[in-house]
């Protein structure tokens, strides 16, 4: 059942006992909604815990997270960012079926929970949260201000996404007066790279060829570039928006080798006049039409030639 | 002779004709406070014209340049951005003893305009800019909010660094309301790279090297980079705070070979416990704690060992 934000106030209100479950591999909107959430129920003198599948990455190191190991029986289940039950991992068999409430900015949200407040028009759950905690007086303390800061700047890439809303910098003002470190979350989370990534995307980089005049670039992950770096999922996140980024680049194209070894994943980003979408479908895939994948067996040269190729209808 | 934004104002109300003057190498700050005005100004129905010494960079293409060549006999020069007069570049012979009024931010101001209208702890012009549209109640124009949230953006690092305050927020927040195109802003001020610079940095990364158990990352950029690649010192432009992005590393060092490469111009960035200033002075340079340089003579292996030796007292 869907409920807005005074009903979600008033369920938490009469709640003593509230468990808080974030998704597995947690991000920056899942951990500040959550600890966000927890910290202000505690101030209101309730007992909260968070938990999630994942530990936190390193990158949200200035998200509070202080213990949470204390003993008691919930009375009441909020999931904060979790579309799907599914996403809960390893505390999906416990926890999946009895979510009480479920904060969410998903539009996606499977509406899984007992009630569901959700906002799609949020950047981010933590402006939910912050509504929410000021729908129950909250104060907003520097340490909530720390967490709900991080969730807005890592969901909407530090303000520059189009989720972006006037609401986003309003409530991002409201965390800078209540003095929260946004300069070491921002450094944190958007400054800040592994000696893996670095070396890896130097690799990949390498591998870098243009078609089409320039329109399109396209570059190589491939398992030795990974085992010679020794970089992991994590290191290559945001690598495939790097080749639209090159000036006068329409097609943005990332091969990654699977770890077979047999074939590529591909992942296709365009500026304004290709459809990735309709690109990726020829060749079995699909996604948005700014950003689209496939998959396709075979060596690099015969992946490139079928992307260069499918490419060739629109460049 | 200092004023406050009310005067600013007043003295603008009786201007007919403004000439508005922009520092040499404009960014989105001298820009956006420039265009931002002068469309303001022309909506009041008086005659305005901007100059500046040098063309605008690319990655400042959403800011409206609109023909400003109708000729008149400027009642009123204001200057905006610009610290000191010889930043006005070509423009100095002619106007840099007639600036009537220097709107800026930068601490360091020469205080050489007969009024100036200073606030250094706004993080851009551009805000002091809207506070003084605002004073002379001109509407805010989705135009006028693409200039000034430019200016506002390219000033902060797209809100990131430690001059970013509460108030640029709230102003985001309102140029977010009338319409300002801050996701396409963004995308050519943060998200994009020209061929060159990917190739230069290419370069210059393969030269990375760590020292003292990866707290100190150091690469070169040497003038054959520079050929082979193309790259222009715009190109250049954000290069040096990358090794210190490397996590672990406390310095980062690059060395950036001068044009009759007979040595190299050292910028040093470091991000806690090291003063580069008092590393950078002990090789004859110096800087700020963060942030500073200096000119060494020699060839780079004899530069790098030079400058080790000098990182060796604190790391």
């Amino acid at each position: 059942m869907k409920i807005n934000v005074e009903q979600a106030a008033a369920f938490l209100r009469q709640m003593d006992n509230v468990v808080i479950l974030c998704h597995k591999s947690p991000d920056g909107d899942t951990l500040g909604s959550g600890y966000g959430l927890l910290y202000g129920l505690r101030a209101l003198g309730k007992r909260a815990r968070l938990m999630c599948a994942d530990p936190a990455p390193r990158y949200l190191c200035c998200i509070p997270q202080e213990d949470t190991k204390e003993a008691f029986t919930p009375d009441f289940v909020v999931a904060v960012d979790v579309a799907d039950p599914a996403l809960l991992g390893s505390l999906e068999p416990e926890y999946g079926k009895k979510v009480d409430l479920c904060i969410d900015h998903h539009p996606s949200n499977l509406n899984y929970a007992q009630y569901t407040l959700l906002e799609d028009t949020s950047a981010a759950t933590c402006e939910i949260i912050f509504e929410v905690l000021q729908a129950l007086k909250v104060e907003l303390t520097p340490k909530i201000a720390d967490c709900l800061y991080t969730g807005l700047a890592t969901d909407t890439g530090c303000f520059k996404f189009s989720n972006t809303t006037a609401r986003t910098h309003l409530m991002a003002a409201a965390f800078m007066e209540a003095g929260c470190r946004f300069y070491e979350i921002n450094k944190a989370a958007f400054e800040t790279v592994t000696q893996a990534r670095l070396a890896v995307q130097q690799q990949a980089l390498a591998s870098l060829t243009y078609h089409f005049e320039g329109q399109c670039a396209l570059m190589e992950i491939s398992r030795d570039m990974m085992e010679q770096t020794g970089a992991t999922e994590d290191d290559l996140e945001g690598l495939s928006a790097l080749p639209r980024q090159i000036e006068g680049v329409e097609v943005g194209v990332v091969l990654r080798q699977n770890k077979e070894r047999t074939g590529y994943k591909i992942s296709m980003r365009t500026n304004q006049r290709v459809d990735a979408s309709a690109v990726c479908s020829l060749l079995g895939g699909g996604g948005h039409k700014r950003a689209a994948g496939c998959t396709v067996e075979g060596e690099f040269s015969q992946v490139r030639a079928k992307i260069l190729e499918a490419l060739q209808l629109w460049l």
